[in-house]
């Protein structure tokens, strides 16, 4: 017997049917000897639905009491679906509970609208599960330590299935989606995009964080830390395919070099539209700049990517960094009205209409040149490169954003992932 | 400075414009310097349209666990209309924090759909209306001992603002509704119908419990059990009304008879169509017989309103009792499985075209004849009695729906009601 975690996303959850269709998936999976816990996220459309109404009555405040609100609505998108999941798991004759995160509890940080997950207490499901019930987690939400509810983001519910598969020791953890695995780039953009059977843990970090929405970059995180098996599958199979087939379909992260495999060189080419480039013109060159700048912009929970500090002219730097499309109208007022003037600067100003392209692979550790081959292919393309960032397993550029598609499947091609495996 | 409760039906929280006007007219009461606790329902239409999704996945179910997944669902429509009337008060610029049932806490007993408030912790929400905020309390919901959400069952809010005007010893709580106090009855039968500008909580107990839809019974109950200064009235007012006159309009629950009115004999003519009518027929006549019919009954959470025993004959007896429409399947399966067999009855026998018209009014007390003047008048029209109970300041009888009308308009004419008040 295992214990098994599935995850369903939004569209999985879209209607009735569907919730029905999910319930039938999971009662097989139950009835084969597993013990189920399973994460779905709102039904689709339901979260956006809720915040749209909360713009609708606040359209500009930005304070906490605002963003615990805000938690307080998201979470109910949840809450409704994993009972109404519990209930069609009824309906299949199959014992089920559903509980919100506040339930559990999954214990979060108090930064609401983007808490991360702290701990969560397995002694509530585990008993369920020992009497045979599938319990249903709310994904999304947690519980922080002065009791108010708190939201892990878009695409929070991924974070939640893995981090309950961690906290329970899950054998498993599949993330049930609208796609059927990880593929080499978005098949939307590069048809001949391939779908990869396997990927390994740190690809799909960089895969995750560089725009490949199939997983939500946290839940791949903690995966890793928490050596957690994770399998991205479609949820659009229909739900009585064999439990062995689907078993072993979409594409599983793994946590080992597969040395049997002849690895590619290049697994996948990221790209994300989601960052913005802001640039603070004109510091003094003093040291401590970076962390006067990017200090205050951490203080205010925003996440920044890739920095780039330019080389001093006259005493004077360009600092500039990309940080999310949501926290860019938040980041340029800190900027301007604190940052800029304390640090006597000239001025910040931004960038949206960039994007950002990926070269991903763990073979790249043991291949030289391959950050190379990347420029000389932008290059010959007449891209202009506006920043780069560098890992041991990918190499990033930021671009402007309208040769995103061009970029993207030239690097496809030269790199040989048009190329069918065999 | 005063403490008071603000409760705002579903209609009242119908869209985001009508939330921003309760805001508005809340924040009117917070600027003039009250303590404010708002207790919303869920937005029109949110709770039926959640609970039509459970019946869609699970069309027969009946069970505690189900019932369990019905509570965390049905819960969410308030917890998203508490968060939205929190963000639309800090849009009007005031501080505002919004508390599910589970976080006040407000504890009830298991009973899924339907549970009893037991008690409300004020500590957290006293803090925050000493810091200054006003707060929101989710209608409808509350937790049980073991950390499962319940609700209140229908209409659950108008308690849910009670007990929290009790435990909180708030000055007054107004029910802000879709009309704009309590009626000599509903006008929409009896267009001469006459607004009470005041109403003894007893008789209100007795119109509330016989369908007069203004305020649900437990609210009635709890207001009376805890002296809470009840006022219903309309949220349809302009919300910069002035607040003197708000504060005056409407239907006062009072707690002592006013010695400087002339009280009519009967205030109200009450009237629902909610209740179904069940006898057991042909049970042999030895004592303990109500118990044992009645004590199956309660031990399945359904509540009896009238019974009758007939007079027993050749040592049989038929046993009559009402039980609410949505009770009816559920206590009819339960007689004829269980109750008519161990009783050695002939049969159960249910009759769903029935419903019940009541006289209320305090002056009852002190003139007699009045139900007889009732019956005079039923009769005159030709309307056959099926079930008769009395009390202190009510008569009660169940006759066949389709006179329901006719009985209303005859028995508000012939006690005087059509006339003006002066």
């Amino acid at each position: 017997m295992s214990l098994i975690v599935h995850k369903y996303g939004g569209t999985s959850m879209g209607s009735t049917e569907r919730i029905s269709n999910v319930a039938k998936r999971v009662a097989k999976w139950a009835r084969a000897g597993h013990q189920m816990v399973v994460v779905p996220s709102a039904m689709s459309g339901e979260t956006n639905r809720l915040l749209a109404l909360a713009k609708e009555l606040a359209p500009s405040i930005q304070s906490d009491a605002y963003y615990r609100e805000l938690d307080m609505l998201a979470a109910t998108g949840e809450q409704a679906s994993s009972a109404l999941l519990a209930i069609a798991l009824q309906a299949q004759g199959i014992e089920s509970v559903s509980y919100a995160g506040w339930q559990v509890p999954i214990r979060t940080n108090s930064a609401y609208t983007k808490a991360r997950i702290e701990s969560i207490d397995d002694q509530k499901v585990r008993a369920d599960l020992e009497a045979g019930r599938v319990v249903i987690v709310t994904g999304f939400q947690g519980l922080d330590d002065i009791g108010n509810i708190t939201t892990l983001g878009r695409g929070g519910s991924d974070t939640s299935a893995v981090a309950v598969a961690a906290a329970m020791k899950a054998d498993e953890c599949l993330i049930y989606t609208d796609v059927d695995g990880v593929y080499t780039t978005d098949p939307r953009v590069v048809p001949a995009a391939r779908r990869l059977q396997t990927v390994s843990f740190e690809e799909m970090l960089e895969m995750a964080s560089m725009g490949s929405k199939v997983l939500q970059i946290r839940s791949v995180e903690f995966a890793g830390k928490y050596k957690v098996k994770l399998r991205v599958l479609s949820s659009f199979t229909p739900w009585d395919i064999d439990i062995n087939e689907e078993a072993t379909s979409g594409t599983l992260i793994t946590f080992e070099e597969d040395e049997n495999m002849e690895q590619a060189i290049v697994s996948g080419i990221a790209f994300t539209r989601d960052e913005t480039k802001i640039s603070v013109l004109g510091v003094p060159d003093k040291p401590g700049i970076a962390y006067q700048i990017l200090g205050a912009v951490a203080d205010a929970n925003v996440e920044v990517d890739m920095i780039i500090q330019n080389i001093s002219k006259d005493g004077k730097t360009d600092f500039s960094f990309t940080v999310n499309h949501g926290d860019y109208a938040k980041t340029m007022e800190l900027l301007k009205n604190t940052v800029v003037p304390k640090l006597g600067a000239q001025e910040a100003v931004g960038d949206t209409k960039i994007c950002k392209v990926s070269i991903v692979g763990i073979g790249m550790r043991s291949h030289v040149g391959v950050a190379s081959t990347m420029f000389r292919v932008l290059s010959e393309e007449g891209i202009n490169i506006q920043m780069i960032s560098t890992s041991e397993i990918k190499t990033s550029v930021v671009i402007d954003e309208k040769y995103m598609e061009l970029a993207v499947k030239a690097l496809h091609k030269a790199f040989g992932l048009d190329q069918p495996l065999n």
